[in-house]
């Protein structure tokens, strides 16, 4: 299903997050070392490194991993909790499971579907949910499912988005908002409970809200942009993952900012989801660490 | 004093502002060919080809210009009274006389002084003012006159701003705030009457305000910038001219940014002081149009 | 079929080309104000103002141009043959036809299509030729005819030029090589006789020829990049019409050259086209004038 | 002299390269911490996991770090020959010797003058070599004493290089051609002994040699870039450091390309010298790995 993946067979990566201190690289990589572990590449980076916070991505060969991966995870438990450290290991050549949310616009969608398919982001897409009905037939032809969830008239989306959660529960990893015009309650994310990214069509944190294009025209910038981000419980305010802009001039209507922000927002998106799915980005309060 | 401009003796500047209509620029290029004038470049934009405005610069070449700009002007005002446009013609070989205001950061103050020496900015530099005397010696050193003006202690600015009013009044065309760290009441910039460029160190609208780097930082962008704007009575909402970014990484600290921004605004400053100083900046409403 | 020319219907196109003299601006105007053309748009360029060469686009409305076009024909041919002019006028209502030559790559051929669905690219697309069949699906999918012509195995391939020629012949108004694998003969280019824009997996003039994302590799460059430009008979030497470029590090193997590549190649070409079909590019020799 | 390195009191860096196996990141790791010292940053690389080179640059505290540097040394000779690697410690807090040479221009020399007065670049600047006055006041006036070794007439330049190197030779570890105009023999880069970086006002691998802007204009390329790359016996093909472009149009002259590209050489190399005198930039063969 993810043919990219199988290069990725004995890979593992491995996140440790913890207070820095004197000797943590050197357990961890003694451990990968006992543990017949080969490190293909290794990132780090400490807020400070007397008495910040460590951050660490290991990837390493083993082979067999997926026989080993209890004992390893056993050592990795025996050996980080003197450190107070956090950890998540994951086998590489599982792809995460991510399922997108869409409404009419197709861009960023397409732009998603067409480059798994070329076999650029490492994940599964078990389904494709949209609250209409447009893009069913792409959708489809790229051999994914869809399922038509149509948004609640009024306030309360207590209903649609209980029937977007049955779903999703237990069959995704993550979701991407990929330009879904619904706002999604905090007691969705807690209860989808899987990372949810989004792309906004503003360089955040200027232009928060709708119509972001519209009101650059206003403004007169010079610049418009694109911002991929966690979602969180405040609106357009979760962890930055990327951001792009793109120039423009007096002569582009508002309608020329949305087509050339269109492509700004497929890209942000693209990489937000690609380094997302490679494990490589590690969130901090409200900051995003991308290695 | 600013020998590029030898080569644009006889290059007359028109710039035309009105509302759109049939047979405009027939009647400004006819009127530029029966004047003698031959057309160097032409720029126009309409904001909307049927009720809107419409903005053209035109240079062209003129031989003995200053001696029948009158003529020209009378012709000019002739010719656009019917229409209802407005207009101004400048003489492209004499130069605007810029002043810079400046605090204690040198980067977008050496910046100026150090590409119009070049030649690269068709300007005179009557003088710097600043309300700190650290950059003394170096403004000097470029030939150009530096009066410090120290800033009044307390809310009311009266007396050093009429002090610099004092300065500039009738020796400048324009002022260039050079990360000039002191807010300027509309009192003065009614009285000192020309146009006021400003640096802001943020991609606005986001980050308005003091301390951008260190919002930025905290909100965690990927991107910071930098934008060159009028001044106008609401601080850091007037007209935009130019803006840029420059990529950043969670392992940038404050410090980084501010040290990357510097690079930018001197970089963002400069284009738009080129712009001014070249009549390609025309203002409409609270935009701009960079021809 | 392409319905954002409806709002362009009574729109003309006029680009005027010839010696730089005195009045030229003004004849053009006057004749667009004479036969009752409002200009909506207007950019010129001049490589010399005294004895160089000139260029204009103007976009004017004119009710009922379709009725009058050949009068304003004659009217140009009275008034620009003095000034030794050339020109063309063309109904912007009309999308010109666009094929599209592919091989196995779909990057840019889908982007295209897409594009083309979406109403960003005034275009109509009657065919796309590839010799590989890999793409046909897809290209149906968008209500495209697909023509598989094989390329002929061994140096000679004027039959399966010659089967292309005759397919494209009277068909198209211009023709791209979207990822197109095989070098087309001067013969083809002279019997084709419409322009034929390029996609170049570099940013030339560096890397020309073949596997220009490994030469990067080898050379160690921080930036890749694409080039798009009409095809002439020496290879990779074509006027370029637009260029860009993305960062690397030494961190990116080939592939990743080649994946970060074909982002920078699609919208590249998404451009050239775009600005083609809007008649905005002018030759002039190996150069281009990018209104 | 440096005052910014006061803040790496204790700080050291070590460059590791060679065969990549497993255990060398612990082996590393271990060493560091036996000898006490607390890991700041760790980058690594690696050409090929299995079989290719392994590249690895480590800032850590020690406190001390002056008294016990030739300790750690011996434990890392001891540590690291077993795995046929090689290493240089470095202490951070002691700043690179920099000599600049340039000619006529002034925009690199005077930036990265300038850049050293504020703090930006860890490095002192013992001397600067030109082969013109031009610049002698300015240089001077940063403090930096100014040479003038004129270049010699005709193709032998032994005398005038001889000069130079007795200028440089044993007060120096890195030098920056920062435009100067001469090309250096072999023999002087074989008697000089440190590494040289040079800019080169093109984006390399395009327009090598003489004269790029002139050649940018005449084949109508749409971005012009600059390259900064340690100079090698083969003219402009050294490893290249950084690199980047900026956007041209038709409109814009030779003099313009000039003028644009001049922004872009002193950013390019202001960046180069900062990651060298960082000890970030790691040579492999005719390529880089920044860290």
């Amino acid at each position: 299903m993810t043919p990219q993946r199988e290069d990725l067979i004995d890979h593992a990566c491995l996140i440790v997050d913890g207070p820095d201190q004197s000797g943590v690289v050197a357990a961890i990589a003694a451990l990968i070392a006992r543990n017949q572990g080969n490190i293909v590449s290794l990132d780090q980076h400490s807020t400070d490194p007397s008495g910040g916070r460590f951050f660490q991505r290991v990837v390493f060969h083993r082979a067999n991993f997926a026989v080993v991966k209890d004992e390893i995870e056993a050592d990795l438990a025996a050996t980080l909790e003197p450190f107070g450290m956090s950890w998540t290991l994951a086998d590489l050549s599982i792809p995460k499971r991510m399922a997108i949310l869409a409404s009419k616009d197709d861009h960023c969608l397409l732009d998603l579907l067409w480059r798994h398919r070329r076999g650029e982001l490492p994940v599964s897409i078990p389904m494709v949910i949209a609250n209409h009905t447009t893009t069913a037939e792409d959708v489809r032809s790229f051999g994914v499912p869809f399922f038509h969830v149509p948004s609640q008239a009024g306030p309360d989306k207590s209903q649609s988005e209980a029937e977007i959660v049955r779903l999703l529960k237990g069959n995704v990893d993550f979701v991407v908002l990929a330009r879904y015009m619904q706002i999604l309650s905090s007691d969705f994310l807690a209860q989808v409970g899987v990372p949810v990214i989004n792309i906004h069509h503003s360089f955040l944190p200027a232009f928060i809200g709708a119509n972001p294009y519209r009101k650059a025209k206003e403004r007169g910038v010079k610049l418009i942009g694109a911002t991929s981000h966690y979602v969180t419980e405040d609106l357009d305010e979760g962890p930055i993952i990327e951001q792009d802009v793109v120039r423009v001039t007096h002569a582009d209507s508002a309608d020329d900012l949305r087509r050339r922000g269109a492509d700004v927002e497929r890209a942000v998106l693209s990489r937000a989801v690609l380094w997302h799915a490679q494990d490589r980005v590690l969130r901090h309060g409200n900051h995003t660490i991308v290695f």
